[in-house]
């Protein structure tokens, strides 16, 4: 594999401006279709505004092509392109419009559809063809003939406007399997109507990667049309398909950002990044790009509204843990004997998890990782692991709570709790008025500095009360609570084992502008889960502030 | 390809008992770790009583092998395997210990960890070795030659004790790749002391399929030995990693149920064993089995307590799932066009996702689902589409709660909304007492049949207290509620964007015994959208026993 770059990293004025003819026609394409292909997954329903802020993140990562969506299909996608070009300023991607061949037995010329995909202004236009006998027969309704028509006519009368075409040949491995003459046909019709890449596609997603390295090279020979690859991840093999496809002669490869897609999903943007960079040498980003490869797979599942995968390849807060007490001891000696990679090439970090699994060895570096020294107190440590164990088996989960295993790990090391106030009860409220409107009210009686303080606060839920109260009954005490913000709420129920009742996980994650920090509660009940994880929350942010323990 | 059994295919009575003499030499392994490797991954803390759980799934599901552990390693573990061969009658698996290779310059005889692995009575033993020099040298300490000494001598001394033995050579590609004479080495001298199967170890997972595949060939060639392959799925390429094992020759292969490891995670058995059967039209399980294998996914994912992936090839819930109104308009023409496999074969199903990305034909296949024809009404079914839409900007999510979704399609149906009765006002109380005790209450106050209702109960939490009134209320005029219950509960906090305030989804799973449903409720407090998928909940189990409407 020789390094090649990739249409996004020299980009001229023209280019971010989408002009077709400034753009770079050769180098290897990295083309990605979340907004389109990726929207198809279930639970995404973005809005023009999450796509925009989306394209902004993929063109900052800098993939060459960012594939928009369908103008003209549903009023969000072409109000999308008018906006994107009014409000984003290119630096490396192109913006490609997604639409189809003509109608059957019409001009391209006069097809709304195509219209719609010119007036979208995309200078650069992705057409699905239909690549597959039988789809042409059942779904198109027309015949083999005519379909090649749709394919050349749609291509030139696009091309004469000026633009620059990609054809995705839909269901093109089934159909080579079915009739590899007629999806041959297609894929010559399409290049010699002026398409500039024919991407092949598994839109089933039902190939594995021997399949797909044998068709791409007998096409790319047949042919010689430029060819890219779309896999879908139906085997589990996307990654593997798209990068077997390269190995074959594919120098476009159609991704999404976190695999997101219709069914199982599309192949991953990150993986198939990281192997062609990591693993084939090549450079397919700009300079820098990969360092941001975890922190913008996350910031797009925020914008999407799902948790980001945490066993994602590469960027997942999984993907360099460890907590195998084997595996600990090694990396006390040398990291490089656990990871594939150095998490910090994509952005990510090695993390030594604290489990009931994990022995001393893990305990000891969270301890360094936390700049608490265990010395070689033996008896130490083995309370902590301990002490986590029996937590753990209550529910507890220090995995994602950092600060909560600190306050414990402290606990033991300084003998004592920390603490800042005691606790001597609380009540939250929530009612459902007649109206329909809901009060939330929470109260809170505790001692600090040897004063009794009860404080009432509402909110617009019954923890958001039991937060505002906490905070009314400790700020004159602890100004430095007016730091401290809430960045997240996560509720886990943990299905109740043997007709057991369920408990309630709660993790809340606490900011004070400088650092944030992880807090775990487990209950019987939300709310009471909840106030264990605001204690913890700000016990910590105090401790962090330096403020000395008062109880 | 040619067809062959799996050593769990055909069991005998010794087979069950464990007899390694009378276990086939031959055939396809698949062996499974989800109990020693898979319980390496994030988050997941087996019990004992989970890992016996598990591998009864695992045996009912067909694999030849299951890896329960490392007896003597933990206590855990060791008494899994006790517990294992009393209370589990194995009708197709083999119970395998898992262990290391003895301790530098001693014997194998006089190796504690080894009589660990003998007195667990595990009639198969794996035995991880170290394949890469420098892992000999940094990790083990001692030289290269003591290595292969130490592989020699336990497996001849466990041979020597009647149990049959696997090896696995940790970090082999790694190690091949900086030492290809050492590692084939440590093969040779595990197969010459009588190994039955030497598998190769992606123990980093940073390999691509090209990669497994030519060093497999070359070692097979080379040493002869009968091969296995053990993938991580730090690159996403795990299963593919495995089958181009299979590819090169490898007749063993590791895997752990829904891909569960440590970091990114193991190859996954669901996918691995359905590319064999589907794909490569391997018998590699029992007959019948893969049916069963969506149900097993799930059962695992409920014992280890974690959601099941929704996404997982072939088993997930949206494996199978359509919302683009392109592919729902040809899945009314024929299913096949749009999906890899027949769902049936895995035991999954097609799924039509309601979105406001579906189009009507989505809307009218799951009127069909449902049994609701829509006929041919246009401005019907237009409607419902525009009332999903609003809802879903509201934060509903349909996809997952088909209850709601029916009773918001027979509203506009029928014209109204199917009531049971109407709520007046609700409250909840949660009350942390100073002796750490928690009271929750709840009243409602509702209008059924004309009559007003004024109910309070006490539960294990708000919304626990919130159901049992809600029952205490209309249990006289409804005693069919009698037959319902709660079967799970989901909270997903959708996080405010634009600084708005976030709001919660609350998902709700209800049986009757007969069948089960899913409601969905949205509001700006937990308790609120509870009580909203509480009355969807009951106002569908009471439209599913018959009762008419009272309001």
């Amino acid at each position: 594999m020789t390094s090649q770059a990739t249409d996004g990293t020299a980009p001229t004025a023209a280019d971010a401006a989408g002009s077709a003819d400034a753009a770079v026609e050769h180098g290897f394409h990295v083309f990605d279709t979340t907004l389109r292909d990726g929207a198809q997954r279930e639970g995404i329903n973005l809005t023009v505004a999450d796509k925009l802020t989306i394209a902004r993140h993929l063109d900052e990562f800098g993939v060459g092509f960012i594939e928009g969506g369908w103008p003209g299909a549903n009023p969000r996608d072409t109000e999308f392109f008018s906006r994107a070009r009014q409000e984003i300023d290119f630096r490396n991607a192109q913006l490609v419009a997604f639409g189809a061949t003509r109608r059957a037995n019409a001009k391209a010329a006069d097809d709304p559809q195509v219209k719609a995909l010119l007036d979208s202004g995309a200078q650069v236009i992705t057409l699905v063809a239909k690549s597959h006998d039988r789809h042409v027969e059942l779904a198109l309704r027309t015949t083999l003939e005519e379909n090649l028509e749709m394919v050349s006519d749609t291509v030139s009368h696009l091309r004469a406007q000026g633009r620059r075409v990609f054809v995705d040949c839909e269901h093109f491995f089934d159909g080579y399997r079915a009739n590899p003459e007629y999806a041959k046909a297609v894929v010559r019709a399409a290049a010699e109507a002026g398409a500039d890449v024919v991407v092949l596609c598994d839109t089933n997603g039902g190939m594995l990667p021997a399949q797909i390295q044998a068709v791409v090279s007998t096409v790319l020979a047949d042919t010689g049309a430029r060819l890219g690859i779309h896999a879908q991840d139906d085997t589990g093999c996307a990654v593997a398909n798209t990068l077997a496809a390269v190995d074959a002669g594919a120098t476009h490869v159609q991704c999404t950002a976190n695999g997101y897609g219709e069914r199982v999903g599309n192949a991953n943007l990150f993986p198939v990044v990281g192997a062609l960079e990591l693993k084939y040498g090549m450079e397919v980003l700009p300079e820098g790009s990969l360092r941001e490869m975890t922190r913008i797979s996350h910031a797009i599942a925020e914008v999407v509204n799902l948790a980001p995968s945490t066993h994602q390849p590469y960027v997942g807060v999984s993907a360099f843990a460890h907590k195998a007490g084997l595996h600990a001891s090694a990396i006390k000696i040398d990291p490089d004997l656990y990871q594939h990679i150095d998490p910090d090439l994509v952005g990510n970090r090695l993390r030594m998890l604290v489990s009931d699994m994990a022995g001393r060895a893990s305990i000891e570096l969270k301890g360094k990782e936390l700049g608490i020294d265990l010395g070689d107190d033996r008896a130490l440590v083995g309370r902590v692991v301990e002490r986590v164990k029996e937590r753990e088996l209550q529910g507890y989960s220090y995995e994602a709570a950092d600060a909560s295993f600190e306050l414990l790990l402290r606990q033991e090391v300084e003998g004592k709790a920390r603490s800042y106030f005691r606790t001597e009860s609380w009540r939250a409220i929530v009612e459902d008025r007649p109206d329909g409107t809901h009060a939330n009210e929470a109260t809170v009686k505790l001692w600090a500095k040897g004063e009794r303080i009860v404080a009432t606060a509402e909110g617009n839920g019954p923890v958001n009360a039991l937060d505002r109260a906490l905070r009314v009954a400790l700020e004159r005490i602890y100004p430095q609570l007016d730091d401290l913000e809430l960045t997240d709420y996560k509720v886990r129920i943990l299905e109740g084992r043997h007709g057991t009742d369920s408990t309630t996980r709660v993790l809340i994650s606490t900011s004070d502008g400088t650092g944030e920090w992880s807090t775990v509660g487990v209950a019987e009940n939300v709310i009471a889960a909840s106030w264990q994880a605001l204690v913890d929350a700000y016990t910590y942010g105090l401790l962090r502030a330096g403020v000395a323990p008062a109880e």
